[in-house]
């Protein structure tokens, strides 16, 4: 009675193989689920004759993507090739190949996730993408099944690892941020060209994934303010150590009164808050909904096992919905009208960092400015600065619009005691 | 073509109240997820005249369990009514009558999970329980489905928010046993009979429930080693933090060579461990498996709409499976055959304090008798006792077997120079 079920995968890389390793190790775990075995059946590579580690038949190897796409044996593909274009081709005819599935591409379900949820629905198809936000932390399926049924107000993550541990190694062993990096890329958490990871655009299309799912809203990666942590000086990181507060490049994402507000950026959060206690490459998700409180998801986000285990566990669930006959029904269609949160609507706490001259009235003029526009400020630090008259002044503010705030910042400029804003950063997480 | 979806509930307590009060505000995303709406249609409770804060028709409220059980236009019913016979027996009532269960009941579920799970498998009913572990964390979702191609090697929770409440307090605070236990009943993280949480039970239950789950075998309470922390000193907390360690009330379950290992104890954690930051009445539950690593989730363990969103996403799921066709399809049965772990084969590291004597060659005999059953030392504290002859030891050993540490204990007592063993505790999360 036992049945194998094929599938396909296009592409070969550190995850293609975590998934066929699985498959392989955990067989037995995967039959009892499913009654039924899987097998790799074809697989999509670049190179065949490519010595690999892992172990597959030579005759599951193709370099000709309609093996796989338009293969009768295969009902369920697993897409590993990375890259937007070309995979998104393979995408399409899949679907009109009435295939099922399962990716870990963020960018291309950041950029081109409604039109390919579309043509799978279209099609009767299953499409799925744990994957691609968190690796192994089963995230996608918590937000979308867990929170049905409540409303999620706020998301924060780090879910960039290469960030989190760049930014880890500022803080826990001072070095500056180029050294960090350095570190990263010797130890492979970083790549050689690591644009996409420290200037935030891997967070972005994360969040637009998350921000979809915990809205039911049509976010666009244009709609993401991204800022990246390659400008970071190690000295804001040590005033927040000062302050109790942790530098982290968070991924924000804010619904309030059906404004949806999206945004990347180095935070700061209080050294008590369960996001500034995650360390090293690892990632995670702090959620806010209206029932059920606060919730964290945590683990590993990127490297080939976890990611390959979020990766089998949609598969099991395209295969447990073919059993039962129910596959392209589930998808969530984004369908509330987005509106997007303007300047004046983006409260948050903000520290600032300033250069001023060390005279008798500076602060106070400072100090004047900012409580005209209704801010006020719940910590300040001023130190005079060795040989030279000006002091540095970092304080943080109590809550106040990012308009409010920037508007002050203008009028900073025309202060005569105010020599330069050195750096400012949002505050999250406060009480 | 809107349809209204009719459920029943046992039980109008906190709980209940929640999932009326969920069902109320959130029936917009309700309908949307499910393209009907849901109505609470019947609900049992002991005393019809009773004042309730929560919005309820009163024709809708009855003393008979057949008015929801045998009522042809309920499918769905949510237990909340709590304790264990009367529940077992409506439960057993309703499968009969075809209706699908949401549970809260973590005490039922423990004791009676197999049963009940059989009985609604052979009435092609659904059984749900996530609410019974961690409130509103979605974590047994996590487990069966987000990790079901890996293999799940350990699940270390603190499943217990009243236990991680005192102790917070007397970790923070310096406070007694007594004195946290007392505010924690005064602000309602207590019972006024605590037995049940503070001696370990109701962590135990609910440990069996994810040991079941995270490792596919029939766990059961009797399995579980259990001791609370009523006799937990703050002399040892205080030890601890010398050593950096964190102490919390852990459910440990542990799966190796197909051994499996359950208890509840107070136990040791490094405090960078990310179990050692939650704090207070938060729940969280750290999960190392094969392929995916570490994963944690975090989250309220209790509390009316937290446990309420946790019942209401398994309401959600049934109501799916049910416009699918597949309700009843989806049970897991454990059916790996059970081996308990035995003594010799648990594995930790032991925290050990004595009152020893304080002389010459005193330590070095202690230290002689545990190299003898190949027990060494990680850290050592030794501190002479005001007016006494006597001094404190404290040690932290590398990793042992339960057998050798406990056979080296019965040693110690022969040896002249140890007045007392005055506690030991697993240590567990290091290096």
């Amino acid at each position: 009675m036992e049945k194998e079920i094929s599938i396909g995968l296009l592409g070969l890389g550190v995850v293609g193989s975590g998934v066929i390793q699985i498959i392989n190790d955990h067989q037995k775990e995967l039959q009892h689920q499913l009654g039924h075995s899987i097998k790799v059946a074809k697989v999509l590579v670049r190179d065949i004759e490519k010595s690999r580690e892992i172990e597959i038949a030579e005759d599951a190897l193709t370099t000709n993507p309609d093996d796989v796409i338009n293969n009768d044996n295969i009902d369920v593909i697993v897409e590993v090739m990375g890259g937007i274009d070309e995979a998104r081709e393979h995408m399409l005819k899949a679907f009109a190949a009435k295939k099922h599935i399962v990716t870990a591409n963020k960018d291309l379900i950041a950029l081109h996730g409604p039109e390919l949820e579309q043509a799978a629905q279209e099609n009767g198809c299953d499409l799925f993408y744990e994957a691609s936000v968190g690796g192994g932390i089963p995230l996608l399926r918590s937000l979308s099944d867990g929170l049905v049924s409540d409303r999620i107000e706020q998301v924060m993550g780090i879910v960039n690892g290469t960030t989190n541990y760049i930014l880890t190694k500022m803080d826990e062993d001072g070095q500056s941020y180029e050294d960090a990096l350095a570190d990263a890329q010797k130890l492979g958490f970083a790549e050689a060209n690591p644009t996409a990871d420290v200037e935030g655009l891997d967070a972005a299309r994360k969040m637009v994934i998350l921000a979809r799912l915990s809205f039911l809203t049509n976010v666009e990666l244009d709609d993401v303010d991204v800022k990246g942590i390659s400008d970071l000086s190690i000295i804001d990181l040590d005033y927040g150590k000062k302050l109790d507060l942790t530098m982290k490049l968070i991924g924000f994402a804010n619904r309030h009164d059906n404004q949806v507000e999206v945004s990347v950026q180095p935070t700061f959060l209080p050294t008590t808050h369960p996001l500034s206690s995650v360390k090293n490459e690892y990632n995670a998700v702090y959620v806010n909904a209206e029932a059920v409180g606060e919730t964290m998801f945590y683990g590993a986000g990127a490297g080939g096992l976890p990611t390959a285990t979020a990766i089998m566990s949609d598969v099991v669930e395209v295969i447990k919905n073919k059993l039962l006959g129910v596959n392209g029904k589930q998808l969530i269609k984004p369908s509330f009208k987005k509106e997007l949160t303007p300047p004046e609507n983006k409260i948050s706490q903000f520290y600032l960092r300033l250069h001023v001259k060390d005279e008798i009235g500076a602060f106070a003029s400072i100090s004047e400015l900012f409580n005209q526009r209704g801010i006020s400020f719940e910590r300040i630090l001023q130190t005079p600065k060795d040989n030279s008259d000006l002091a540095e002044v970092v304080v943080v503010t109590h809550q106040t619009s990012l308009q409010n705030f920037t508007d002050a910042l203008k009028l900073l400029d025309e202060l005569n005691v105010v020599k330069a804003v050195k750096s400012y950063f949002r505050v999250e997480g406060g009480a």
